[in-house]
């Protein structure tokens, strides 16, 4: 393998690559990225068996293709070395036993190079019927509903986002069995096949950080995998294995009282309330309506108290007395941008429900915790 | 204690305070920000026994003084929510049984107050001859200096700078035995007695987040602390005990190898060389010149090595082969800002100093390490 190229036109793509490259993987060959340079471009990939993603450099970014191969070097070495050179043309070159010779004028670097054949066989085809997304819509969905993952590796299943489409609706959900996320959304098509998989989280968030705001996503979807393409990049997740729980009957269709209220004076109330609360006691604050005034108060016994005193529009003359997690309902507000939400209640042990006014695409689910 | 005051007039000052608070002091008044309200306005205190910060606020910054007194309150918890409420007025009120009551229109807090007998009494009085420094000049010695401090409290005096005061010369030493930073500058004043204070770098480097740009400080210097006045807030810092070192012979008058070079070129190749280098290893790079031609070099024999050749002017034709620690030798290029500067050389045994061409104000002197 012989090329030269600018330092900047590699260093967008390695970018991308690098992130493909846990820091804690003690496999030495998934800390590597694999260079492959054909008569067309250069492809570079990583993976860490979680992820996978690969890039491509078409020859027109490229300064001269000198001899086709390919190498497998360190990818946090290969990644630092081209960051920190000028932006200038840079040689890269496979010399004698196994080495990466990367050098400028004033610099020369040699990285050894692992076996190439080592790296794993990384089958990213396409498959007949992608899905096609705005990268934009994708974005929202994701910061909508990944919150409400589970961290928690007991139950794997709740560490990743539940796809589900039928016909052309797409539902997405996350839960950690505490609260849930759930965006809907219509595509373009319709699908022949219902789909109901499950992609870790963290991947998905990784792939977040690649997308830009233009175009649309490409999403392949296999029984063990899912492949996302966009730009120049192809990327690969497994799926989680197991079956999602079923979510639907959770959410009730009827309400013993709603409330509308200003989304950021509610939010500001709640994070203010949400100083005197603590972790330990699971962020515990509790909202009370008398008429149309709300109040939403929180103490811890040794420090103080406070209340928080708003004004709610009501669709009937019943009252609430709840109380619930803090952190939980400030997530969930975070993830709509209206000025103006619903709260939704069907007394003080029944889920609260969190959406805009008039549409049910995005709905926030949370317990109460029990108080009174 | 009972007053009236803008958000953000209270917030700025609270923002000074809050850093004399140390995050871990398990004794809780060190927590506390105490309230003194006066007919002239209201001073703030914070101490954690190693600094004291005092701010004040004059009445004509406060709405209304109702009742002037004074109250001892959780620093972390008083600071959020100032920080939290909007910037409008904030009533601020002490109630019975030892409560803080702050509220608007909308949010009320109540926190239990420390007693205020217990602050500590902080004896922040002026002495008769302070020094007079401008802020961006002190700001300078501090981060041309502090890095070379030492972390380790084996030693405690090397975890502290060095102020050495002598007619109308300031000099300002850190060391940490491996390396050490010396700024000298020129006071406006000459002093009548020598001084010779070891102050903790943390504390001036808390010091520094607190200046701006504009005016002078003024230092007065006692036997075990130093004060520092500026704007509306006072410091305090407790003093090490204990001799420094004299380093004053440490450093070299007469050169075997003088060489020029680009600071920013030098500090470049140092930082790529630095990528084949490791902490275990002291960050080892070598350095050798074959006439004017200087190959920095270094690696890490399981990855790779790379080598960066420059171009530097010497004052004979001696040549220098020596090792050092790249991570010492950036710190050191990082105090400078011209666009030249000297390696001064002795031979690969002795210390390598690294200065301004025509000035010595600032030296950097690097212990090398033997590997030849």
């Amino acid at each position: 393998m012989k090329l030269t190229i600018k330092q900047n036109k590699l260093m967008e793509h390695l970018n991308y690559v690098i992130k493909g490259i846990s820091s804690k993987n003690l496999i030495p060959i998934l800390n590597c990225i694999k260079f492959e340079l054909t008569d067309e471009g250069l492809y570079l990939m990583s993976t860490d068996n979680e992820i996978a993603i690969k890039t491509f450099l078409d020859k027109k970014d490229i300064e001269t293709i000198d001899q086709v191969g390919e190498v497998v070097v360190s990818g946090r070495y290969i990644y630092d070395i081209i960051r920190k050179l000028p932006n200038e043309i840079i040689n890269i070159e496979e010399v004698v036993d196994s080495k990466l010779l990367i050098y400028t004028s004033s610099s020369s670097f040699h990285l050894n190079c692992n076996n190439a054949s080592e790296f794993p066989n990384l089958d990213l085809e396409d498959n007949k019927n992608p899905i096609y997304i705005s990268k934009k819509g994708f974005k929202n969905i994701i910061s909508q509903t990944s919150f409400a993952t589970s961290s928690q590796e007991t139950r794997p299943v709740l560490t990743g986002i539940n796809f589900k489409i039928s016909g052309n609706k797409l539902e997405c959900t996350a839960t950690d069995s505490y609260r849930l996320a759930k965006k809907t959304i219509t595509l373009d098509e319709t699908l022949k096949e219902d789909i109901n998989i499950i992609i870790p989280t963290k991947n998905l968030l990784e792939l977040t950080r690649l997308l830009g705001e233009d175009d649309n996503l490409e999403i392949h979807i296999f029984s063990n995998k899912v492949i996302f393409k966009f730009d120049t990049i192809v990327m690969m997740s497994r799926l989680i294995n197991g079956t999602y729980p079923d979510t639907s009957k959770l959410i009730p269709t009827e309400f013993a009282l709603e409330m509308k209220t200003n989304l950021s004076h509610f939010y500001d109330s709640i994070d203010r309330a949400s100083l005197l609360t603590n972790e330990a006691d699971k962020n515990t604050i509790k909202l009370e309506s008398k008429g149309t005034e709300v109040i939403v108060s929180s103490n811890i016994p040794e420090i103080g108290n406070v209340e928080e005193k708003l004004e709610m529009e009501k669709n009937n003359d019943s009252d609430i007395k709840i109380a619930f997690s803090s952190k939980y309902m400030m997530e969930a507000l975070k993830s709509f941008d209206s000025e103006e939400i619903s709260l939704l209640f069907n007394g003080e042990i029944k889920p609260i429900i969190v959406k805009n006014t008039n549409s049910d695409d995005l709905i926030q689910l949370i317990l109460p915790i029990r108080t009174y």
